[in-house]
């Protein structure tokens, strides 16, 4: 798939990696292209993650969701790409990536993935 | 029962059918008729499910409850058999259908189906 | 035009035609039908006036706005229809029709129209 | 008319009559029956008024219009009637009574007069 | 006891009784009065059921509810009658019925009942 | 410790005591006074129980709680007393007390307490 | 009047008197006494004004209103009370003084003065 | 300018001329691009018109905005360069146009033009 | 006075000097130092505006609330300082300074100057 | 690590050592500044704990988080650090502490740390 594969995220090591503890970061300010129409979508990004040996930067992750704005991608799709790429990148305990997406024909959708399944 | 079968449901491919994650689809705009007095009824439909091998195309999904507007039928009827067709259609590894309809005479009510029954 | 020309619409003797006072009427659940796609449109419709000779009986104006339930018509001709028969009807000393439109389109449409014109 | 003439009313001195100054009295549980259908009506009243001579009080006020509860009328008489009362009792330099009534068949009311009508 | 007995409920077959599903009916306008002084009292009743064999008509609830107008009953009293009420009449899988009150000398109060009691 | 020892408190007979039932009281008017600047605090106060053989009285309720106004007391100790002294009065099922206060230099303090402690 | 009269109120230099500008003080804790009742009364009070040669101190405002809370005094008398001391020690380009209290028996009230009378 | 010069705007004759009347639309969906930082910018803007001879047709309005997707483009040309498209275009009596942008820096923006300047 | 004098802000030219608009620009977090006591002040401080020649640049706005963080101040003084040097800087057409401060002691505070003063 | 230590917290004995109960205070006006662009950073506090034999004074709390003030750290980093300087100084039963961070570039961030680790 050629979706970004996240090559700009930036690590950093987890100051408490004896504990179990819950990093969310929201990105309020999501758009990517309607593959059928070419119209522009828009939602609000969840990420929620217990880190393991490393945390991800913010504004490499900022940058990483902006180069989604004109890609094509179904939300479906969009969500379990995340998820891929952050569960391979950071090696999470836990991740959970939300994408609530906003009105279309009067019709809003939220998709959920998280890795593991459990 | 005379209630639109779903025929216009169109499906595709779930893109990431090795993980359990949830769709959430909320329509906002449904109107149907009540079946005794004749008169207009509203509601907001919210369709969760986990999908297994498909998952529902979202225009399609808009036609199909559309094609309610001009019928007559109980909102506890109608919640179920939207339950029923998408269990049919889809086959999916759990799916909720919550109807939220508009209050008459100064109450309101819901109705919540389940697929399968825990 | 065809649009409903109010013909259900019934008046009650004004109990108070020696003040100058304020009647609101807002009607959460309207429907129509865009004239270019066939799709359902929804809104919210608010009626505020000053009544002279006669008021309008709740009930037969919910009728009339449900016979707009299959009419294709745009926003700005609905409203303004509606303000032409109302002020006919009810020789108003002042009366707004406000209508809400739903969002199409990432957009949401506002019209009003007032009687007499200021 | 038969509706509560007001005469529990209550009066005392206002402690400032040398100075214009507004009272808002607002009653979150009123509640009528229409006269029509018989079933409960329920609203929210809000009294504003500038003393002259005299003030309202309080208990008073919510016992008159406790006497409203089983009588049947329509919003509009039912506000005009207490614009007159009030006007009467109190004298006041304004008076403003605002009903706000709760949804039938999808359509709220609200209902406004004043004293002097300006 | 001689609160309303539910006479005026009436029943209709449960459309899907091979499935354990939820309805809840909102009753924003319930209205009684305090035994003690006499006063009226106002809240908010929720009936949360997963019908057997049959379900409630909604327009009966509502003519039960409002035959409570002009009882006097404490709030603990009339929300375990309800709960043993519907019990008996409906047989459900499960019930619960819950009564928000409203402010009295800046109190709130809420009752919670079940059936069958977990 | 000399904090208001409910000796104001009525009861009543659990006019349901064969069911687990709720009773919420929310106090929104708790004001007492700081015990190391004089100043004083607010809150609000909730009470959840479930009742055995007796139910709390509420008006005796509110002027046990209006008893605190001009007592010296920190919060983690007024809402421990209070779940004491309710544990002993009333002997219930089950007790939570929940104090939230507001803001004080910045911060807002909330303390729960429950009998028996889980 | 046997009101608090001020004398704990303290002023300093305004700091920009070549401009009118408004400055808002609003009391989220406002308790006092109903003289009839006996029982606490809450509101939240909001004065606002443009300062001529001094501004009131925020410390000693709160200790001002701090010292109502025994005492017992009608809304409207303290609303109009506060007005006439402010008037007087900080002759103020403008002040309006509004008063929003607590629903007793379903009613809340709000009184607002201003100085000069406009 | 080489902003985008509205020439897919499509009008159609005002249904209404002889009323003056408000035409609301609101695009909840702007983004643009900052000339600066090259970072994406993101925005709800309102235009508020009364027609005359024409009104604008919604969906080519949704694609004149869109057309802005990639532009690097200040707030304050932003919004005055669409109220100069428009009012050329359009020929309204009168036109508000309004941009509400989101937060940069821990500040956000709003930008308001008219036309005619009052 | 001490207070930051602004040398950092920038300006560029209005892109529409023949029209009167208005531009707001809101800080969500301004902090500076409580000038008797030490303790840090929050607030929200929105600046509205009708430029003529200039418009203030953003980031140099930031910059320059930001040198406010340790600056002992009283809230009057703060307000009407940044009324004098925008108008010094922008010569604007008109201009509101408003600045919101956070509860301290139960009361919050809101002071608002204008150039010209009207 | 030289983020502030927490000597200037002072204890006090815990009034109901008896009874497992938690204490929430929640700081609404934190602020730190960015390690990295020397920008302030600003956030809400919330701190959950049961206490065993000592409580937290609220004061010294306060005290203790302004000394963050002027300190560069990272959420992560500031987090976990607080949440291991409370642990060893309260010797809680349980403690969770939750930082909300305002937005940043579009982003806002959430982390919550417990003790001990479930």
């Amino acid at each position: 798939m050629g979706l970004p594969n996240g090559s700009e995220l930036e690590l950093f090591d987890n100051p408490a990696p004896e504990r179990d503890y819950e990093i969310v970061h929201t990105a309020h300010e999501f758009t990517s292209v309607c593959p059928v129409t070419g119209h522009p979508d828009f939602g609000t990004l969840t990420f929620t993650y217990v880190p393991d040996a490393v945390c991800v930067e913010l504004k490499s992750m900022k940058l990483w969701l902006q180069s989604f704005r004109n890609e094509g991608v179904f939300y479906e799709a969009a969500v379990n790409h995340m998820c891929d790429v952050l569960s391979e990148k950071l090696g999470p305990r836990r991740l959970e990536v939300r994408g609530e997406f906003s009105v279309r024909g009067g019709m809003s959708t939220v998709v959920i993935a998280r890795h593991p399944t459990k």
